[in-house]
């Protein structure tokens, strides 16, 4: 089937990354248009002026719907969209999607969920975007969803709603711990940012070591330190060891009050997915992966269907 | 009983502060020199110079034996002190202790330790001349130390050796998401050189939380974010609840394989001696505290009597 006009522009914008999708009323993707311009360049050069320039290649932009996702909606944001509490469904989300003025753009931006629980508040922002693609795609019932990364998300979804959700600071501490820790020597002249290589030996003895006994992150992490002076470890291996202590330590706490074996849908791209995939594999549960851009954009597609007055734009129409 | 001639200097220099005491020969504290230039100045501005520039108020430095322990001995420090493997006795410390050629003072240096258990190495520098001060100060058996700090160390010493010790990274955690995670936000304004307030009931509430069952800092970390977001938690209670989950995970886990009640002897000062203090206790533990500059002391001054040939000078020989 040929790819139909241009629909929507569906937009993903975080912290510090910006991706655009040119979808037509199927949500088949015309184009994409991606970038490092994050929170931080949309306050500084603009919001407006920003997606403008990612939106350069159309013909007519302001005759067409925008959705954006992410900390674009953050207080910090172009537009805050207040957080919707939990449980939330998809409906529930599209409601409360906001509209931007003051621009001649068709621009809307999707809230974030909030968990209201005093003893453990929790706070999401682009995720319930993945979780709404992930719920479209999938059957009724129960399931769990792992969403990986800088604040890696752990969700229990319900018929399609959000009913619980947990961060893990699991990407922030193994970058601050690689680059500004006394563990950084161990782990020199390895890039924080590309994932390790899910085949070593050392990821996962070291998540083996944190899986079946996750307190024992804090003894063993000075160890990486103390193994490159007295062993010469070689930084790869610092590096494997440091992501196999966190990733284990977050899935076996994550997954510490379930009966075994569970289900796990992992919501991961490229080299997360493969630590993740081994990562849970070990622990016994039973993983389906979804690719990550690919939720945010079916996700970003189900809300724009329900939150836009009549309905995209249909081929022809 | 008066003070006696100076005998010796008796230094502790590490990481990031040096400190100098002018001991007479019965190890009582004449004078203290202290500043914050640690390896970095040393290595910048020449370790003997650092070391002289404290001297400089004494009449003939030449003539007086000066004892350094810390990270001045590591192999970025003045002089590599090769680490003494485990178990370790005072007299191996001692015996170990390495002179400087090269100038005119008389300097030696005391060498770290190392474990060098290849599942899980682990090494100290300064440390074990506290630990020598607190077994020299002590009755024979075991007993369980804990030294706090930016890396933790928790000790067995068994009759007056060091047979075992495991480090933490708690307080450089602590520094770390204060100072540069998403937490920053939660904790803004907060200094995070200053130890939070024991007494606040924030902090027990976030230690007992990770005393009872250590993983949950992994799930928990976040919520200090979210709770500033949604709650409006005060940076204060921030730093409280970061600080009892931290010094909580440690403890526990420290403690986990002991039989309670386990006594352990705290060698801190300030605030920290306060908030560890309120730790060990709400995990079941008896405490001592020692204070640690005077431990330090008290093992230079240890380590210098059975190093220094001759023995140290006494008043008037």
């Amino acid at each position: 089937m040929m790819a139909g006009a241009p629909a929507l522009a569906a937009v993903d914008w975080g912290t510090s990354r910006f991706r655009l999708w040119l979808l037509d009323s199927e949500g088949r993707v015309l184009a994409l248009s991606k970038g490092s311009e994050g929170l931080e360049a949309g306050r500084r050069l603009g919001f407006e002026k920003v997606l403008r320039n990612h939106l350069g290649r159309l013909l007519a932009p302001e005759a067409l719907p925008i959705l954006i996702c992410g900390m674009a909606g953050s207080h910090e944001g172009w537009l805050e969209a207040p957080y919707v509490s939990l449980p939330a469904s998809l409906d529930q989300i599209a409601e409360a999607v906001v509209a931007v003025a003051g621009t001649d753009l068709d621009v809307r931006i999707v809230p974030g969920l909030a968990k209201r629980d005093p003893a453990a508040p929790d706070v999401m922002r682009g995720e319930e975007t993945q979780l709404i693609g992930v719920a479209a795609g999938g059957a009724a019932g129960r399931r769990r969803v792992c969403l990986p990364g800088t604040h890696s998300k752990w969700v229990a979804l319900e018929d399609r709603r959000v009913e619980d959700f947990t961060s893990y600071l699991t990407g922030e501490l193994y970058a601050l711990l690689s680059e500004h820790s006394i563990l950084r020597h161990s782990l020199a002249g390895i890039d924080a940012e590309a994932p390790v290589d899910p085949g070593n030996p050392v990821f996962v003895q070291a998540l083996e070591h944190t899986l079946s006994a996750p307190e024992r992150f804090f003894a063993e992490l000075f160890s990486i330190r103390a193994a490159g002076l007295l062993n010469k470890l070689a930084s790869t291996d610092a590096a494997a060891r440091l992501s196999g202590y966190l990733i284990g330590a977050e899935v076996a706490t994550a997954l510490r009050d379930e009966a075994a074996p569970t289900a796990v849908t992992l919501v991961a791209s490229g080299g997360m997915a493969g630590l993740y995939g081994v990562a849970l594999t070990a622990a016994g549960a039973a993983v389906e992966t979804v690719d990550a851009d690919g939720a945010a954009r079916a996700g970003l597609m189900a809300i724009a269907t329900r939150c836009i007055a009549g309905g995209l734009a249909r081929q022809g129409a």
